[in-house]
């Protein structure tokens, strides 16, 4: 038996997120039986992050133990060969034992992309939310200052979020425009469910001119979901790289 | 009556290419249903180079004659609309009745873009050619020197091709790496069928080492399609703009 870390790019698009769910065609469910199929029997692997339905990844980790005869470059050629297209095994590496995607992860960054221009895109329609309206960046980007930090995120965290706590660290959290490509990054320790889209639901208003800069740290402080703005569609969004 | 010209980008991935073809999807069938659909009677367009099946846009040009009470800004609107997400108009111009997208146009720049890694990609496989081979980029660089300048290009052109001439001025044609993104950017004054692919495949072969760059005027003076490579994959492909 083997300890794996694999690092995975996925077009979200066609899949209902990271997570297994019975009679739902999921990422994890395509890796797990790509596995399972080299492996001769089940494997199961853990995601450092669960990424949401349409969710995209250039840089997701998984770990799983498996008793496998090929080589890491090999193992990887053999998953490239039978999973789709759309989801790509970038790197596997033989781990230590003690070794786990989800909880021996440091940080996670995200990154949400816009189109700010007045047409939508044919080419980049799947990677990037197409916003046709002015924004103000440089509000946008003051009212993300006052996200890093240790808070209590409760206010940017789903109803359906599960998570024991709502307190993260965000070390993180900048706007970076070329031209009409606009990308918001943001690193952070561990992120509650659907917490950076919340984000930047919550940021557009602001760059709208809706909101103020300063309404973040109220925001926060109500610790209250219906303060936070609303929950900026799934394909803008990407799982970037997972540090250890 | 109006003249007009109109901007496209569009995603080949799911089209025949650009030109109507009897029972097949193209994008100047679905353009033209578009519009006709606004006018309340046929409109016929003429793009300024028409695609292969698979080939993607960033600026093709098309023109056309139409009876339309929308401006230019609500045209684009109305189309974008009626289009699907695949298809996208980036600008419409009133302009002169002369303006013909294919004859009036200078020049065209097309891009050629190659993923080099050990790994395919899942967010950049519709637009990118995967190779995993170690390439000479310097090889296929100066291999592409030869092209600029006015030639005979009959070895780089499809069997099928109906142009009349095939003599065309190439005034660029180079490479630029961004770390695995790889690109080909190609100008000329017009282009013969499959010749940007059939160049692509050529220089694929410098880099891999099986031809040397001085080959280049060799192939070019055979005037002999069986002397250049292989027509290289249609989706690495884009029409990036048409200069008039």
């Amino acid at each position: 038996m083997r300890r794996l870390k694999l690092v995975l790019e996925y077009d979200g698009t066609a899949y209902h997120g990271w997570q297994v769910q019975p009679g739902l065609d999921t990422i994890q469910a395509r890796v797990e039986a790509a596995l399972s199929r080299l492996a001769g029997g089940p494997v199961h692997v853990m995601g450092a992050g669960r990424t949401d339905a349409g969710v995209h990844a250039l840089g997701q980790v998984a770990s799983c133990t498996a008793d496998l005869r090929l080589d890491d470059r090999g193992l990887q050629r053999a998953l490239n060969a039978l999973l789709p297209q759309d989801i790509v095994v970038c790197g596997v590496e033989s781990v230590a034992a003690e070794f786990d995607a989800r909880r021996s992860a440091r940080s996670k960054t995200y990154c949400y992309t816009l189109l700010r221009r007045g047409y939508p895109s044919a080419l980049h329609r799947r990677v990037s939310l197409y916003v046709p309206w002015v924004l103000d960046l440089e509000a946008m980007a003051d009212a993300a200052r006052f996200l890093v930090g240790t808070h209590d995120f409760s206010a940017f965290r789903a109803g359906t979020c599960a998570a024991a706590t709502s307190v993260r660290t965000v070390s993180r959290a900048t706007w970076r425009a070329e031209g009409e490509v606009w990308r918001f990054e943001i690193v952070g320790n561990a992120f509650l469910q659907h917490m950076v889209r919340i984000i930047v639901g919550t940021l557009l208003d602001v760059g709208r001119g809706r909101r103020k800069p300063a309404d973040l740290p109220e925001i926060l402080g109500s610790r209250d979901r219906r303060r936070a703005g609303k929950t900026a569609p799934p394909h803008g969004l990407c799982l970037v790289a997972v540090e250890y």
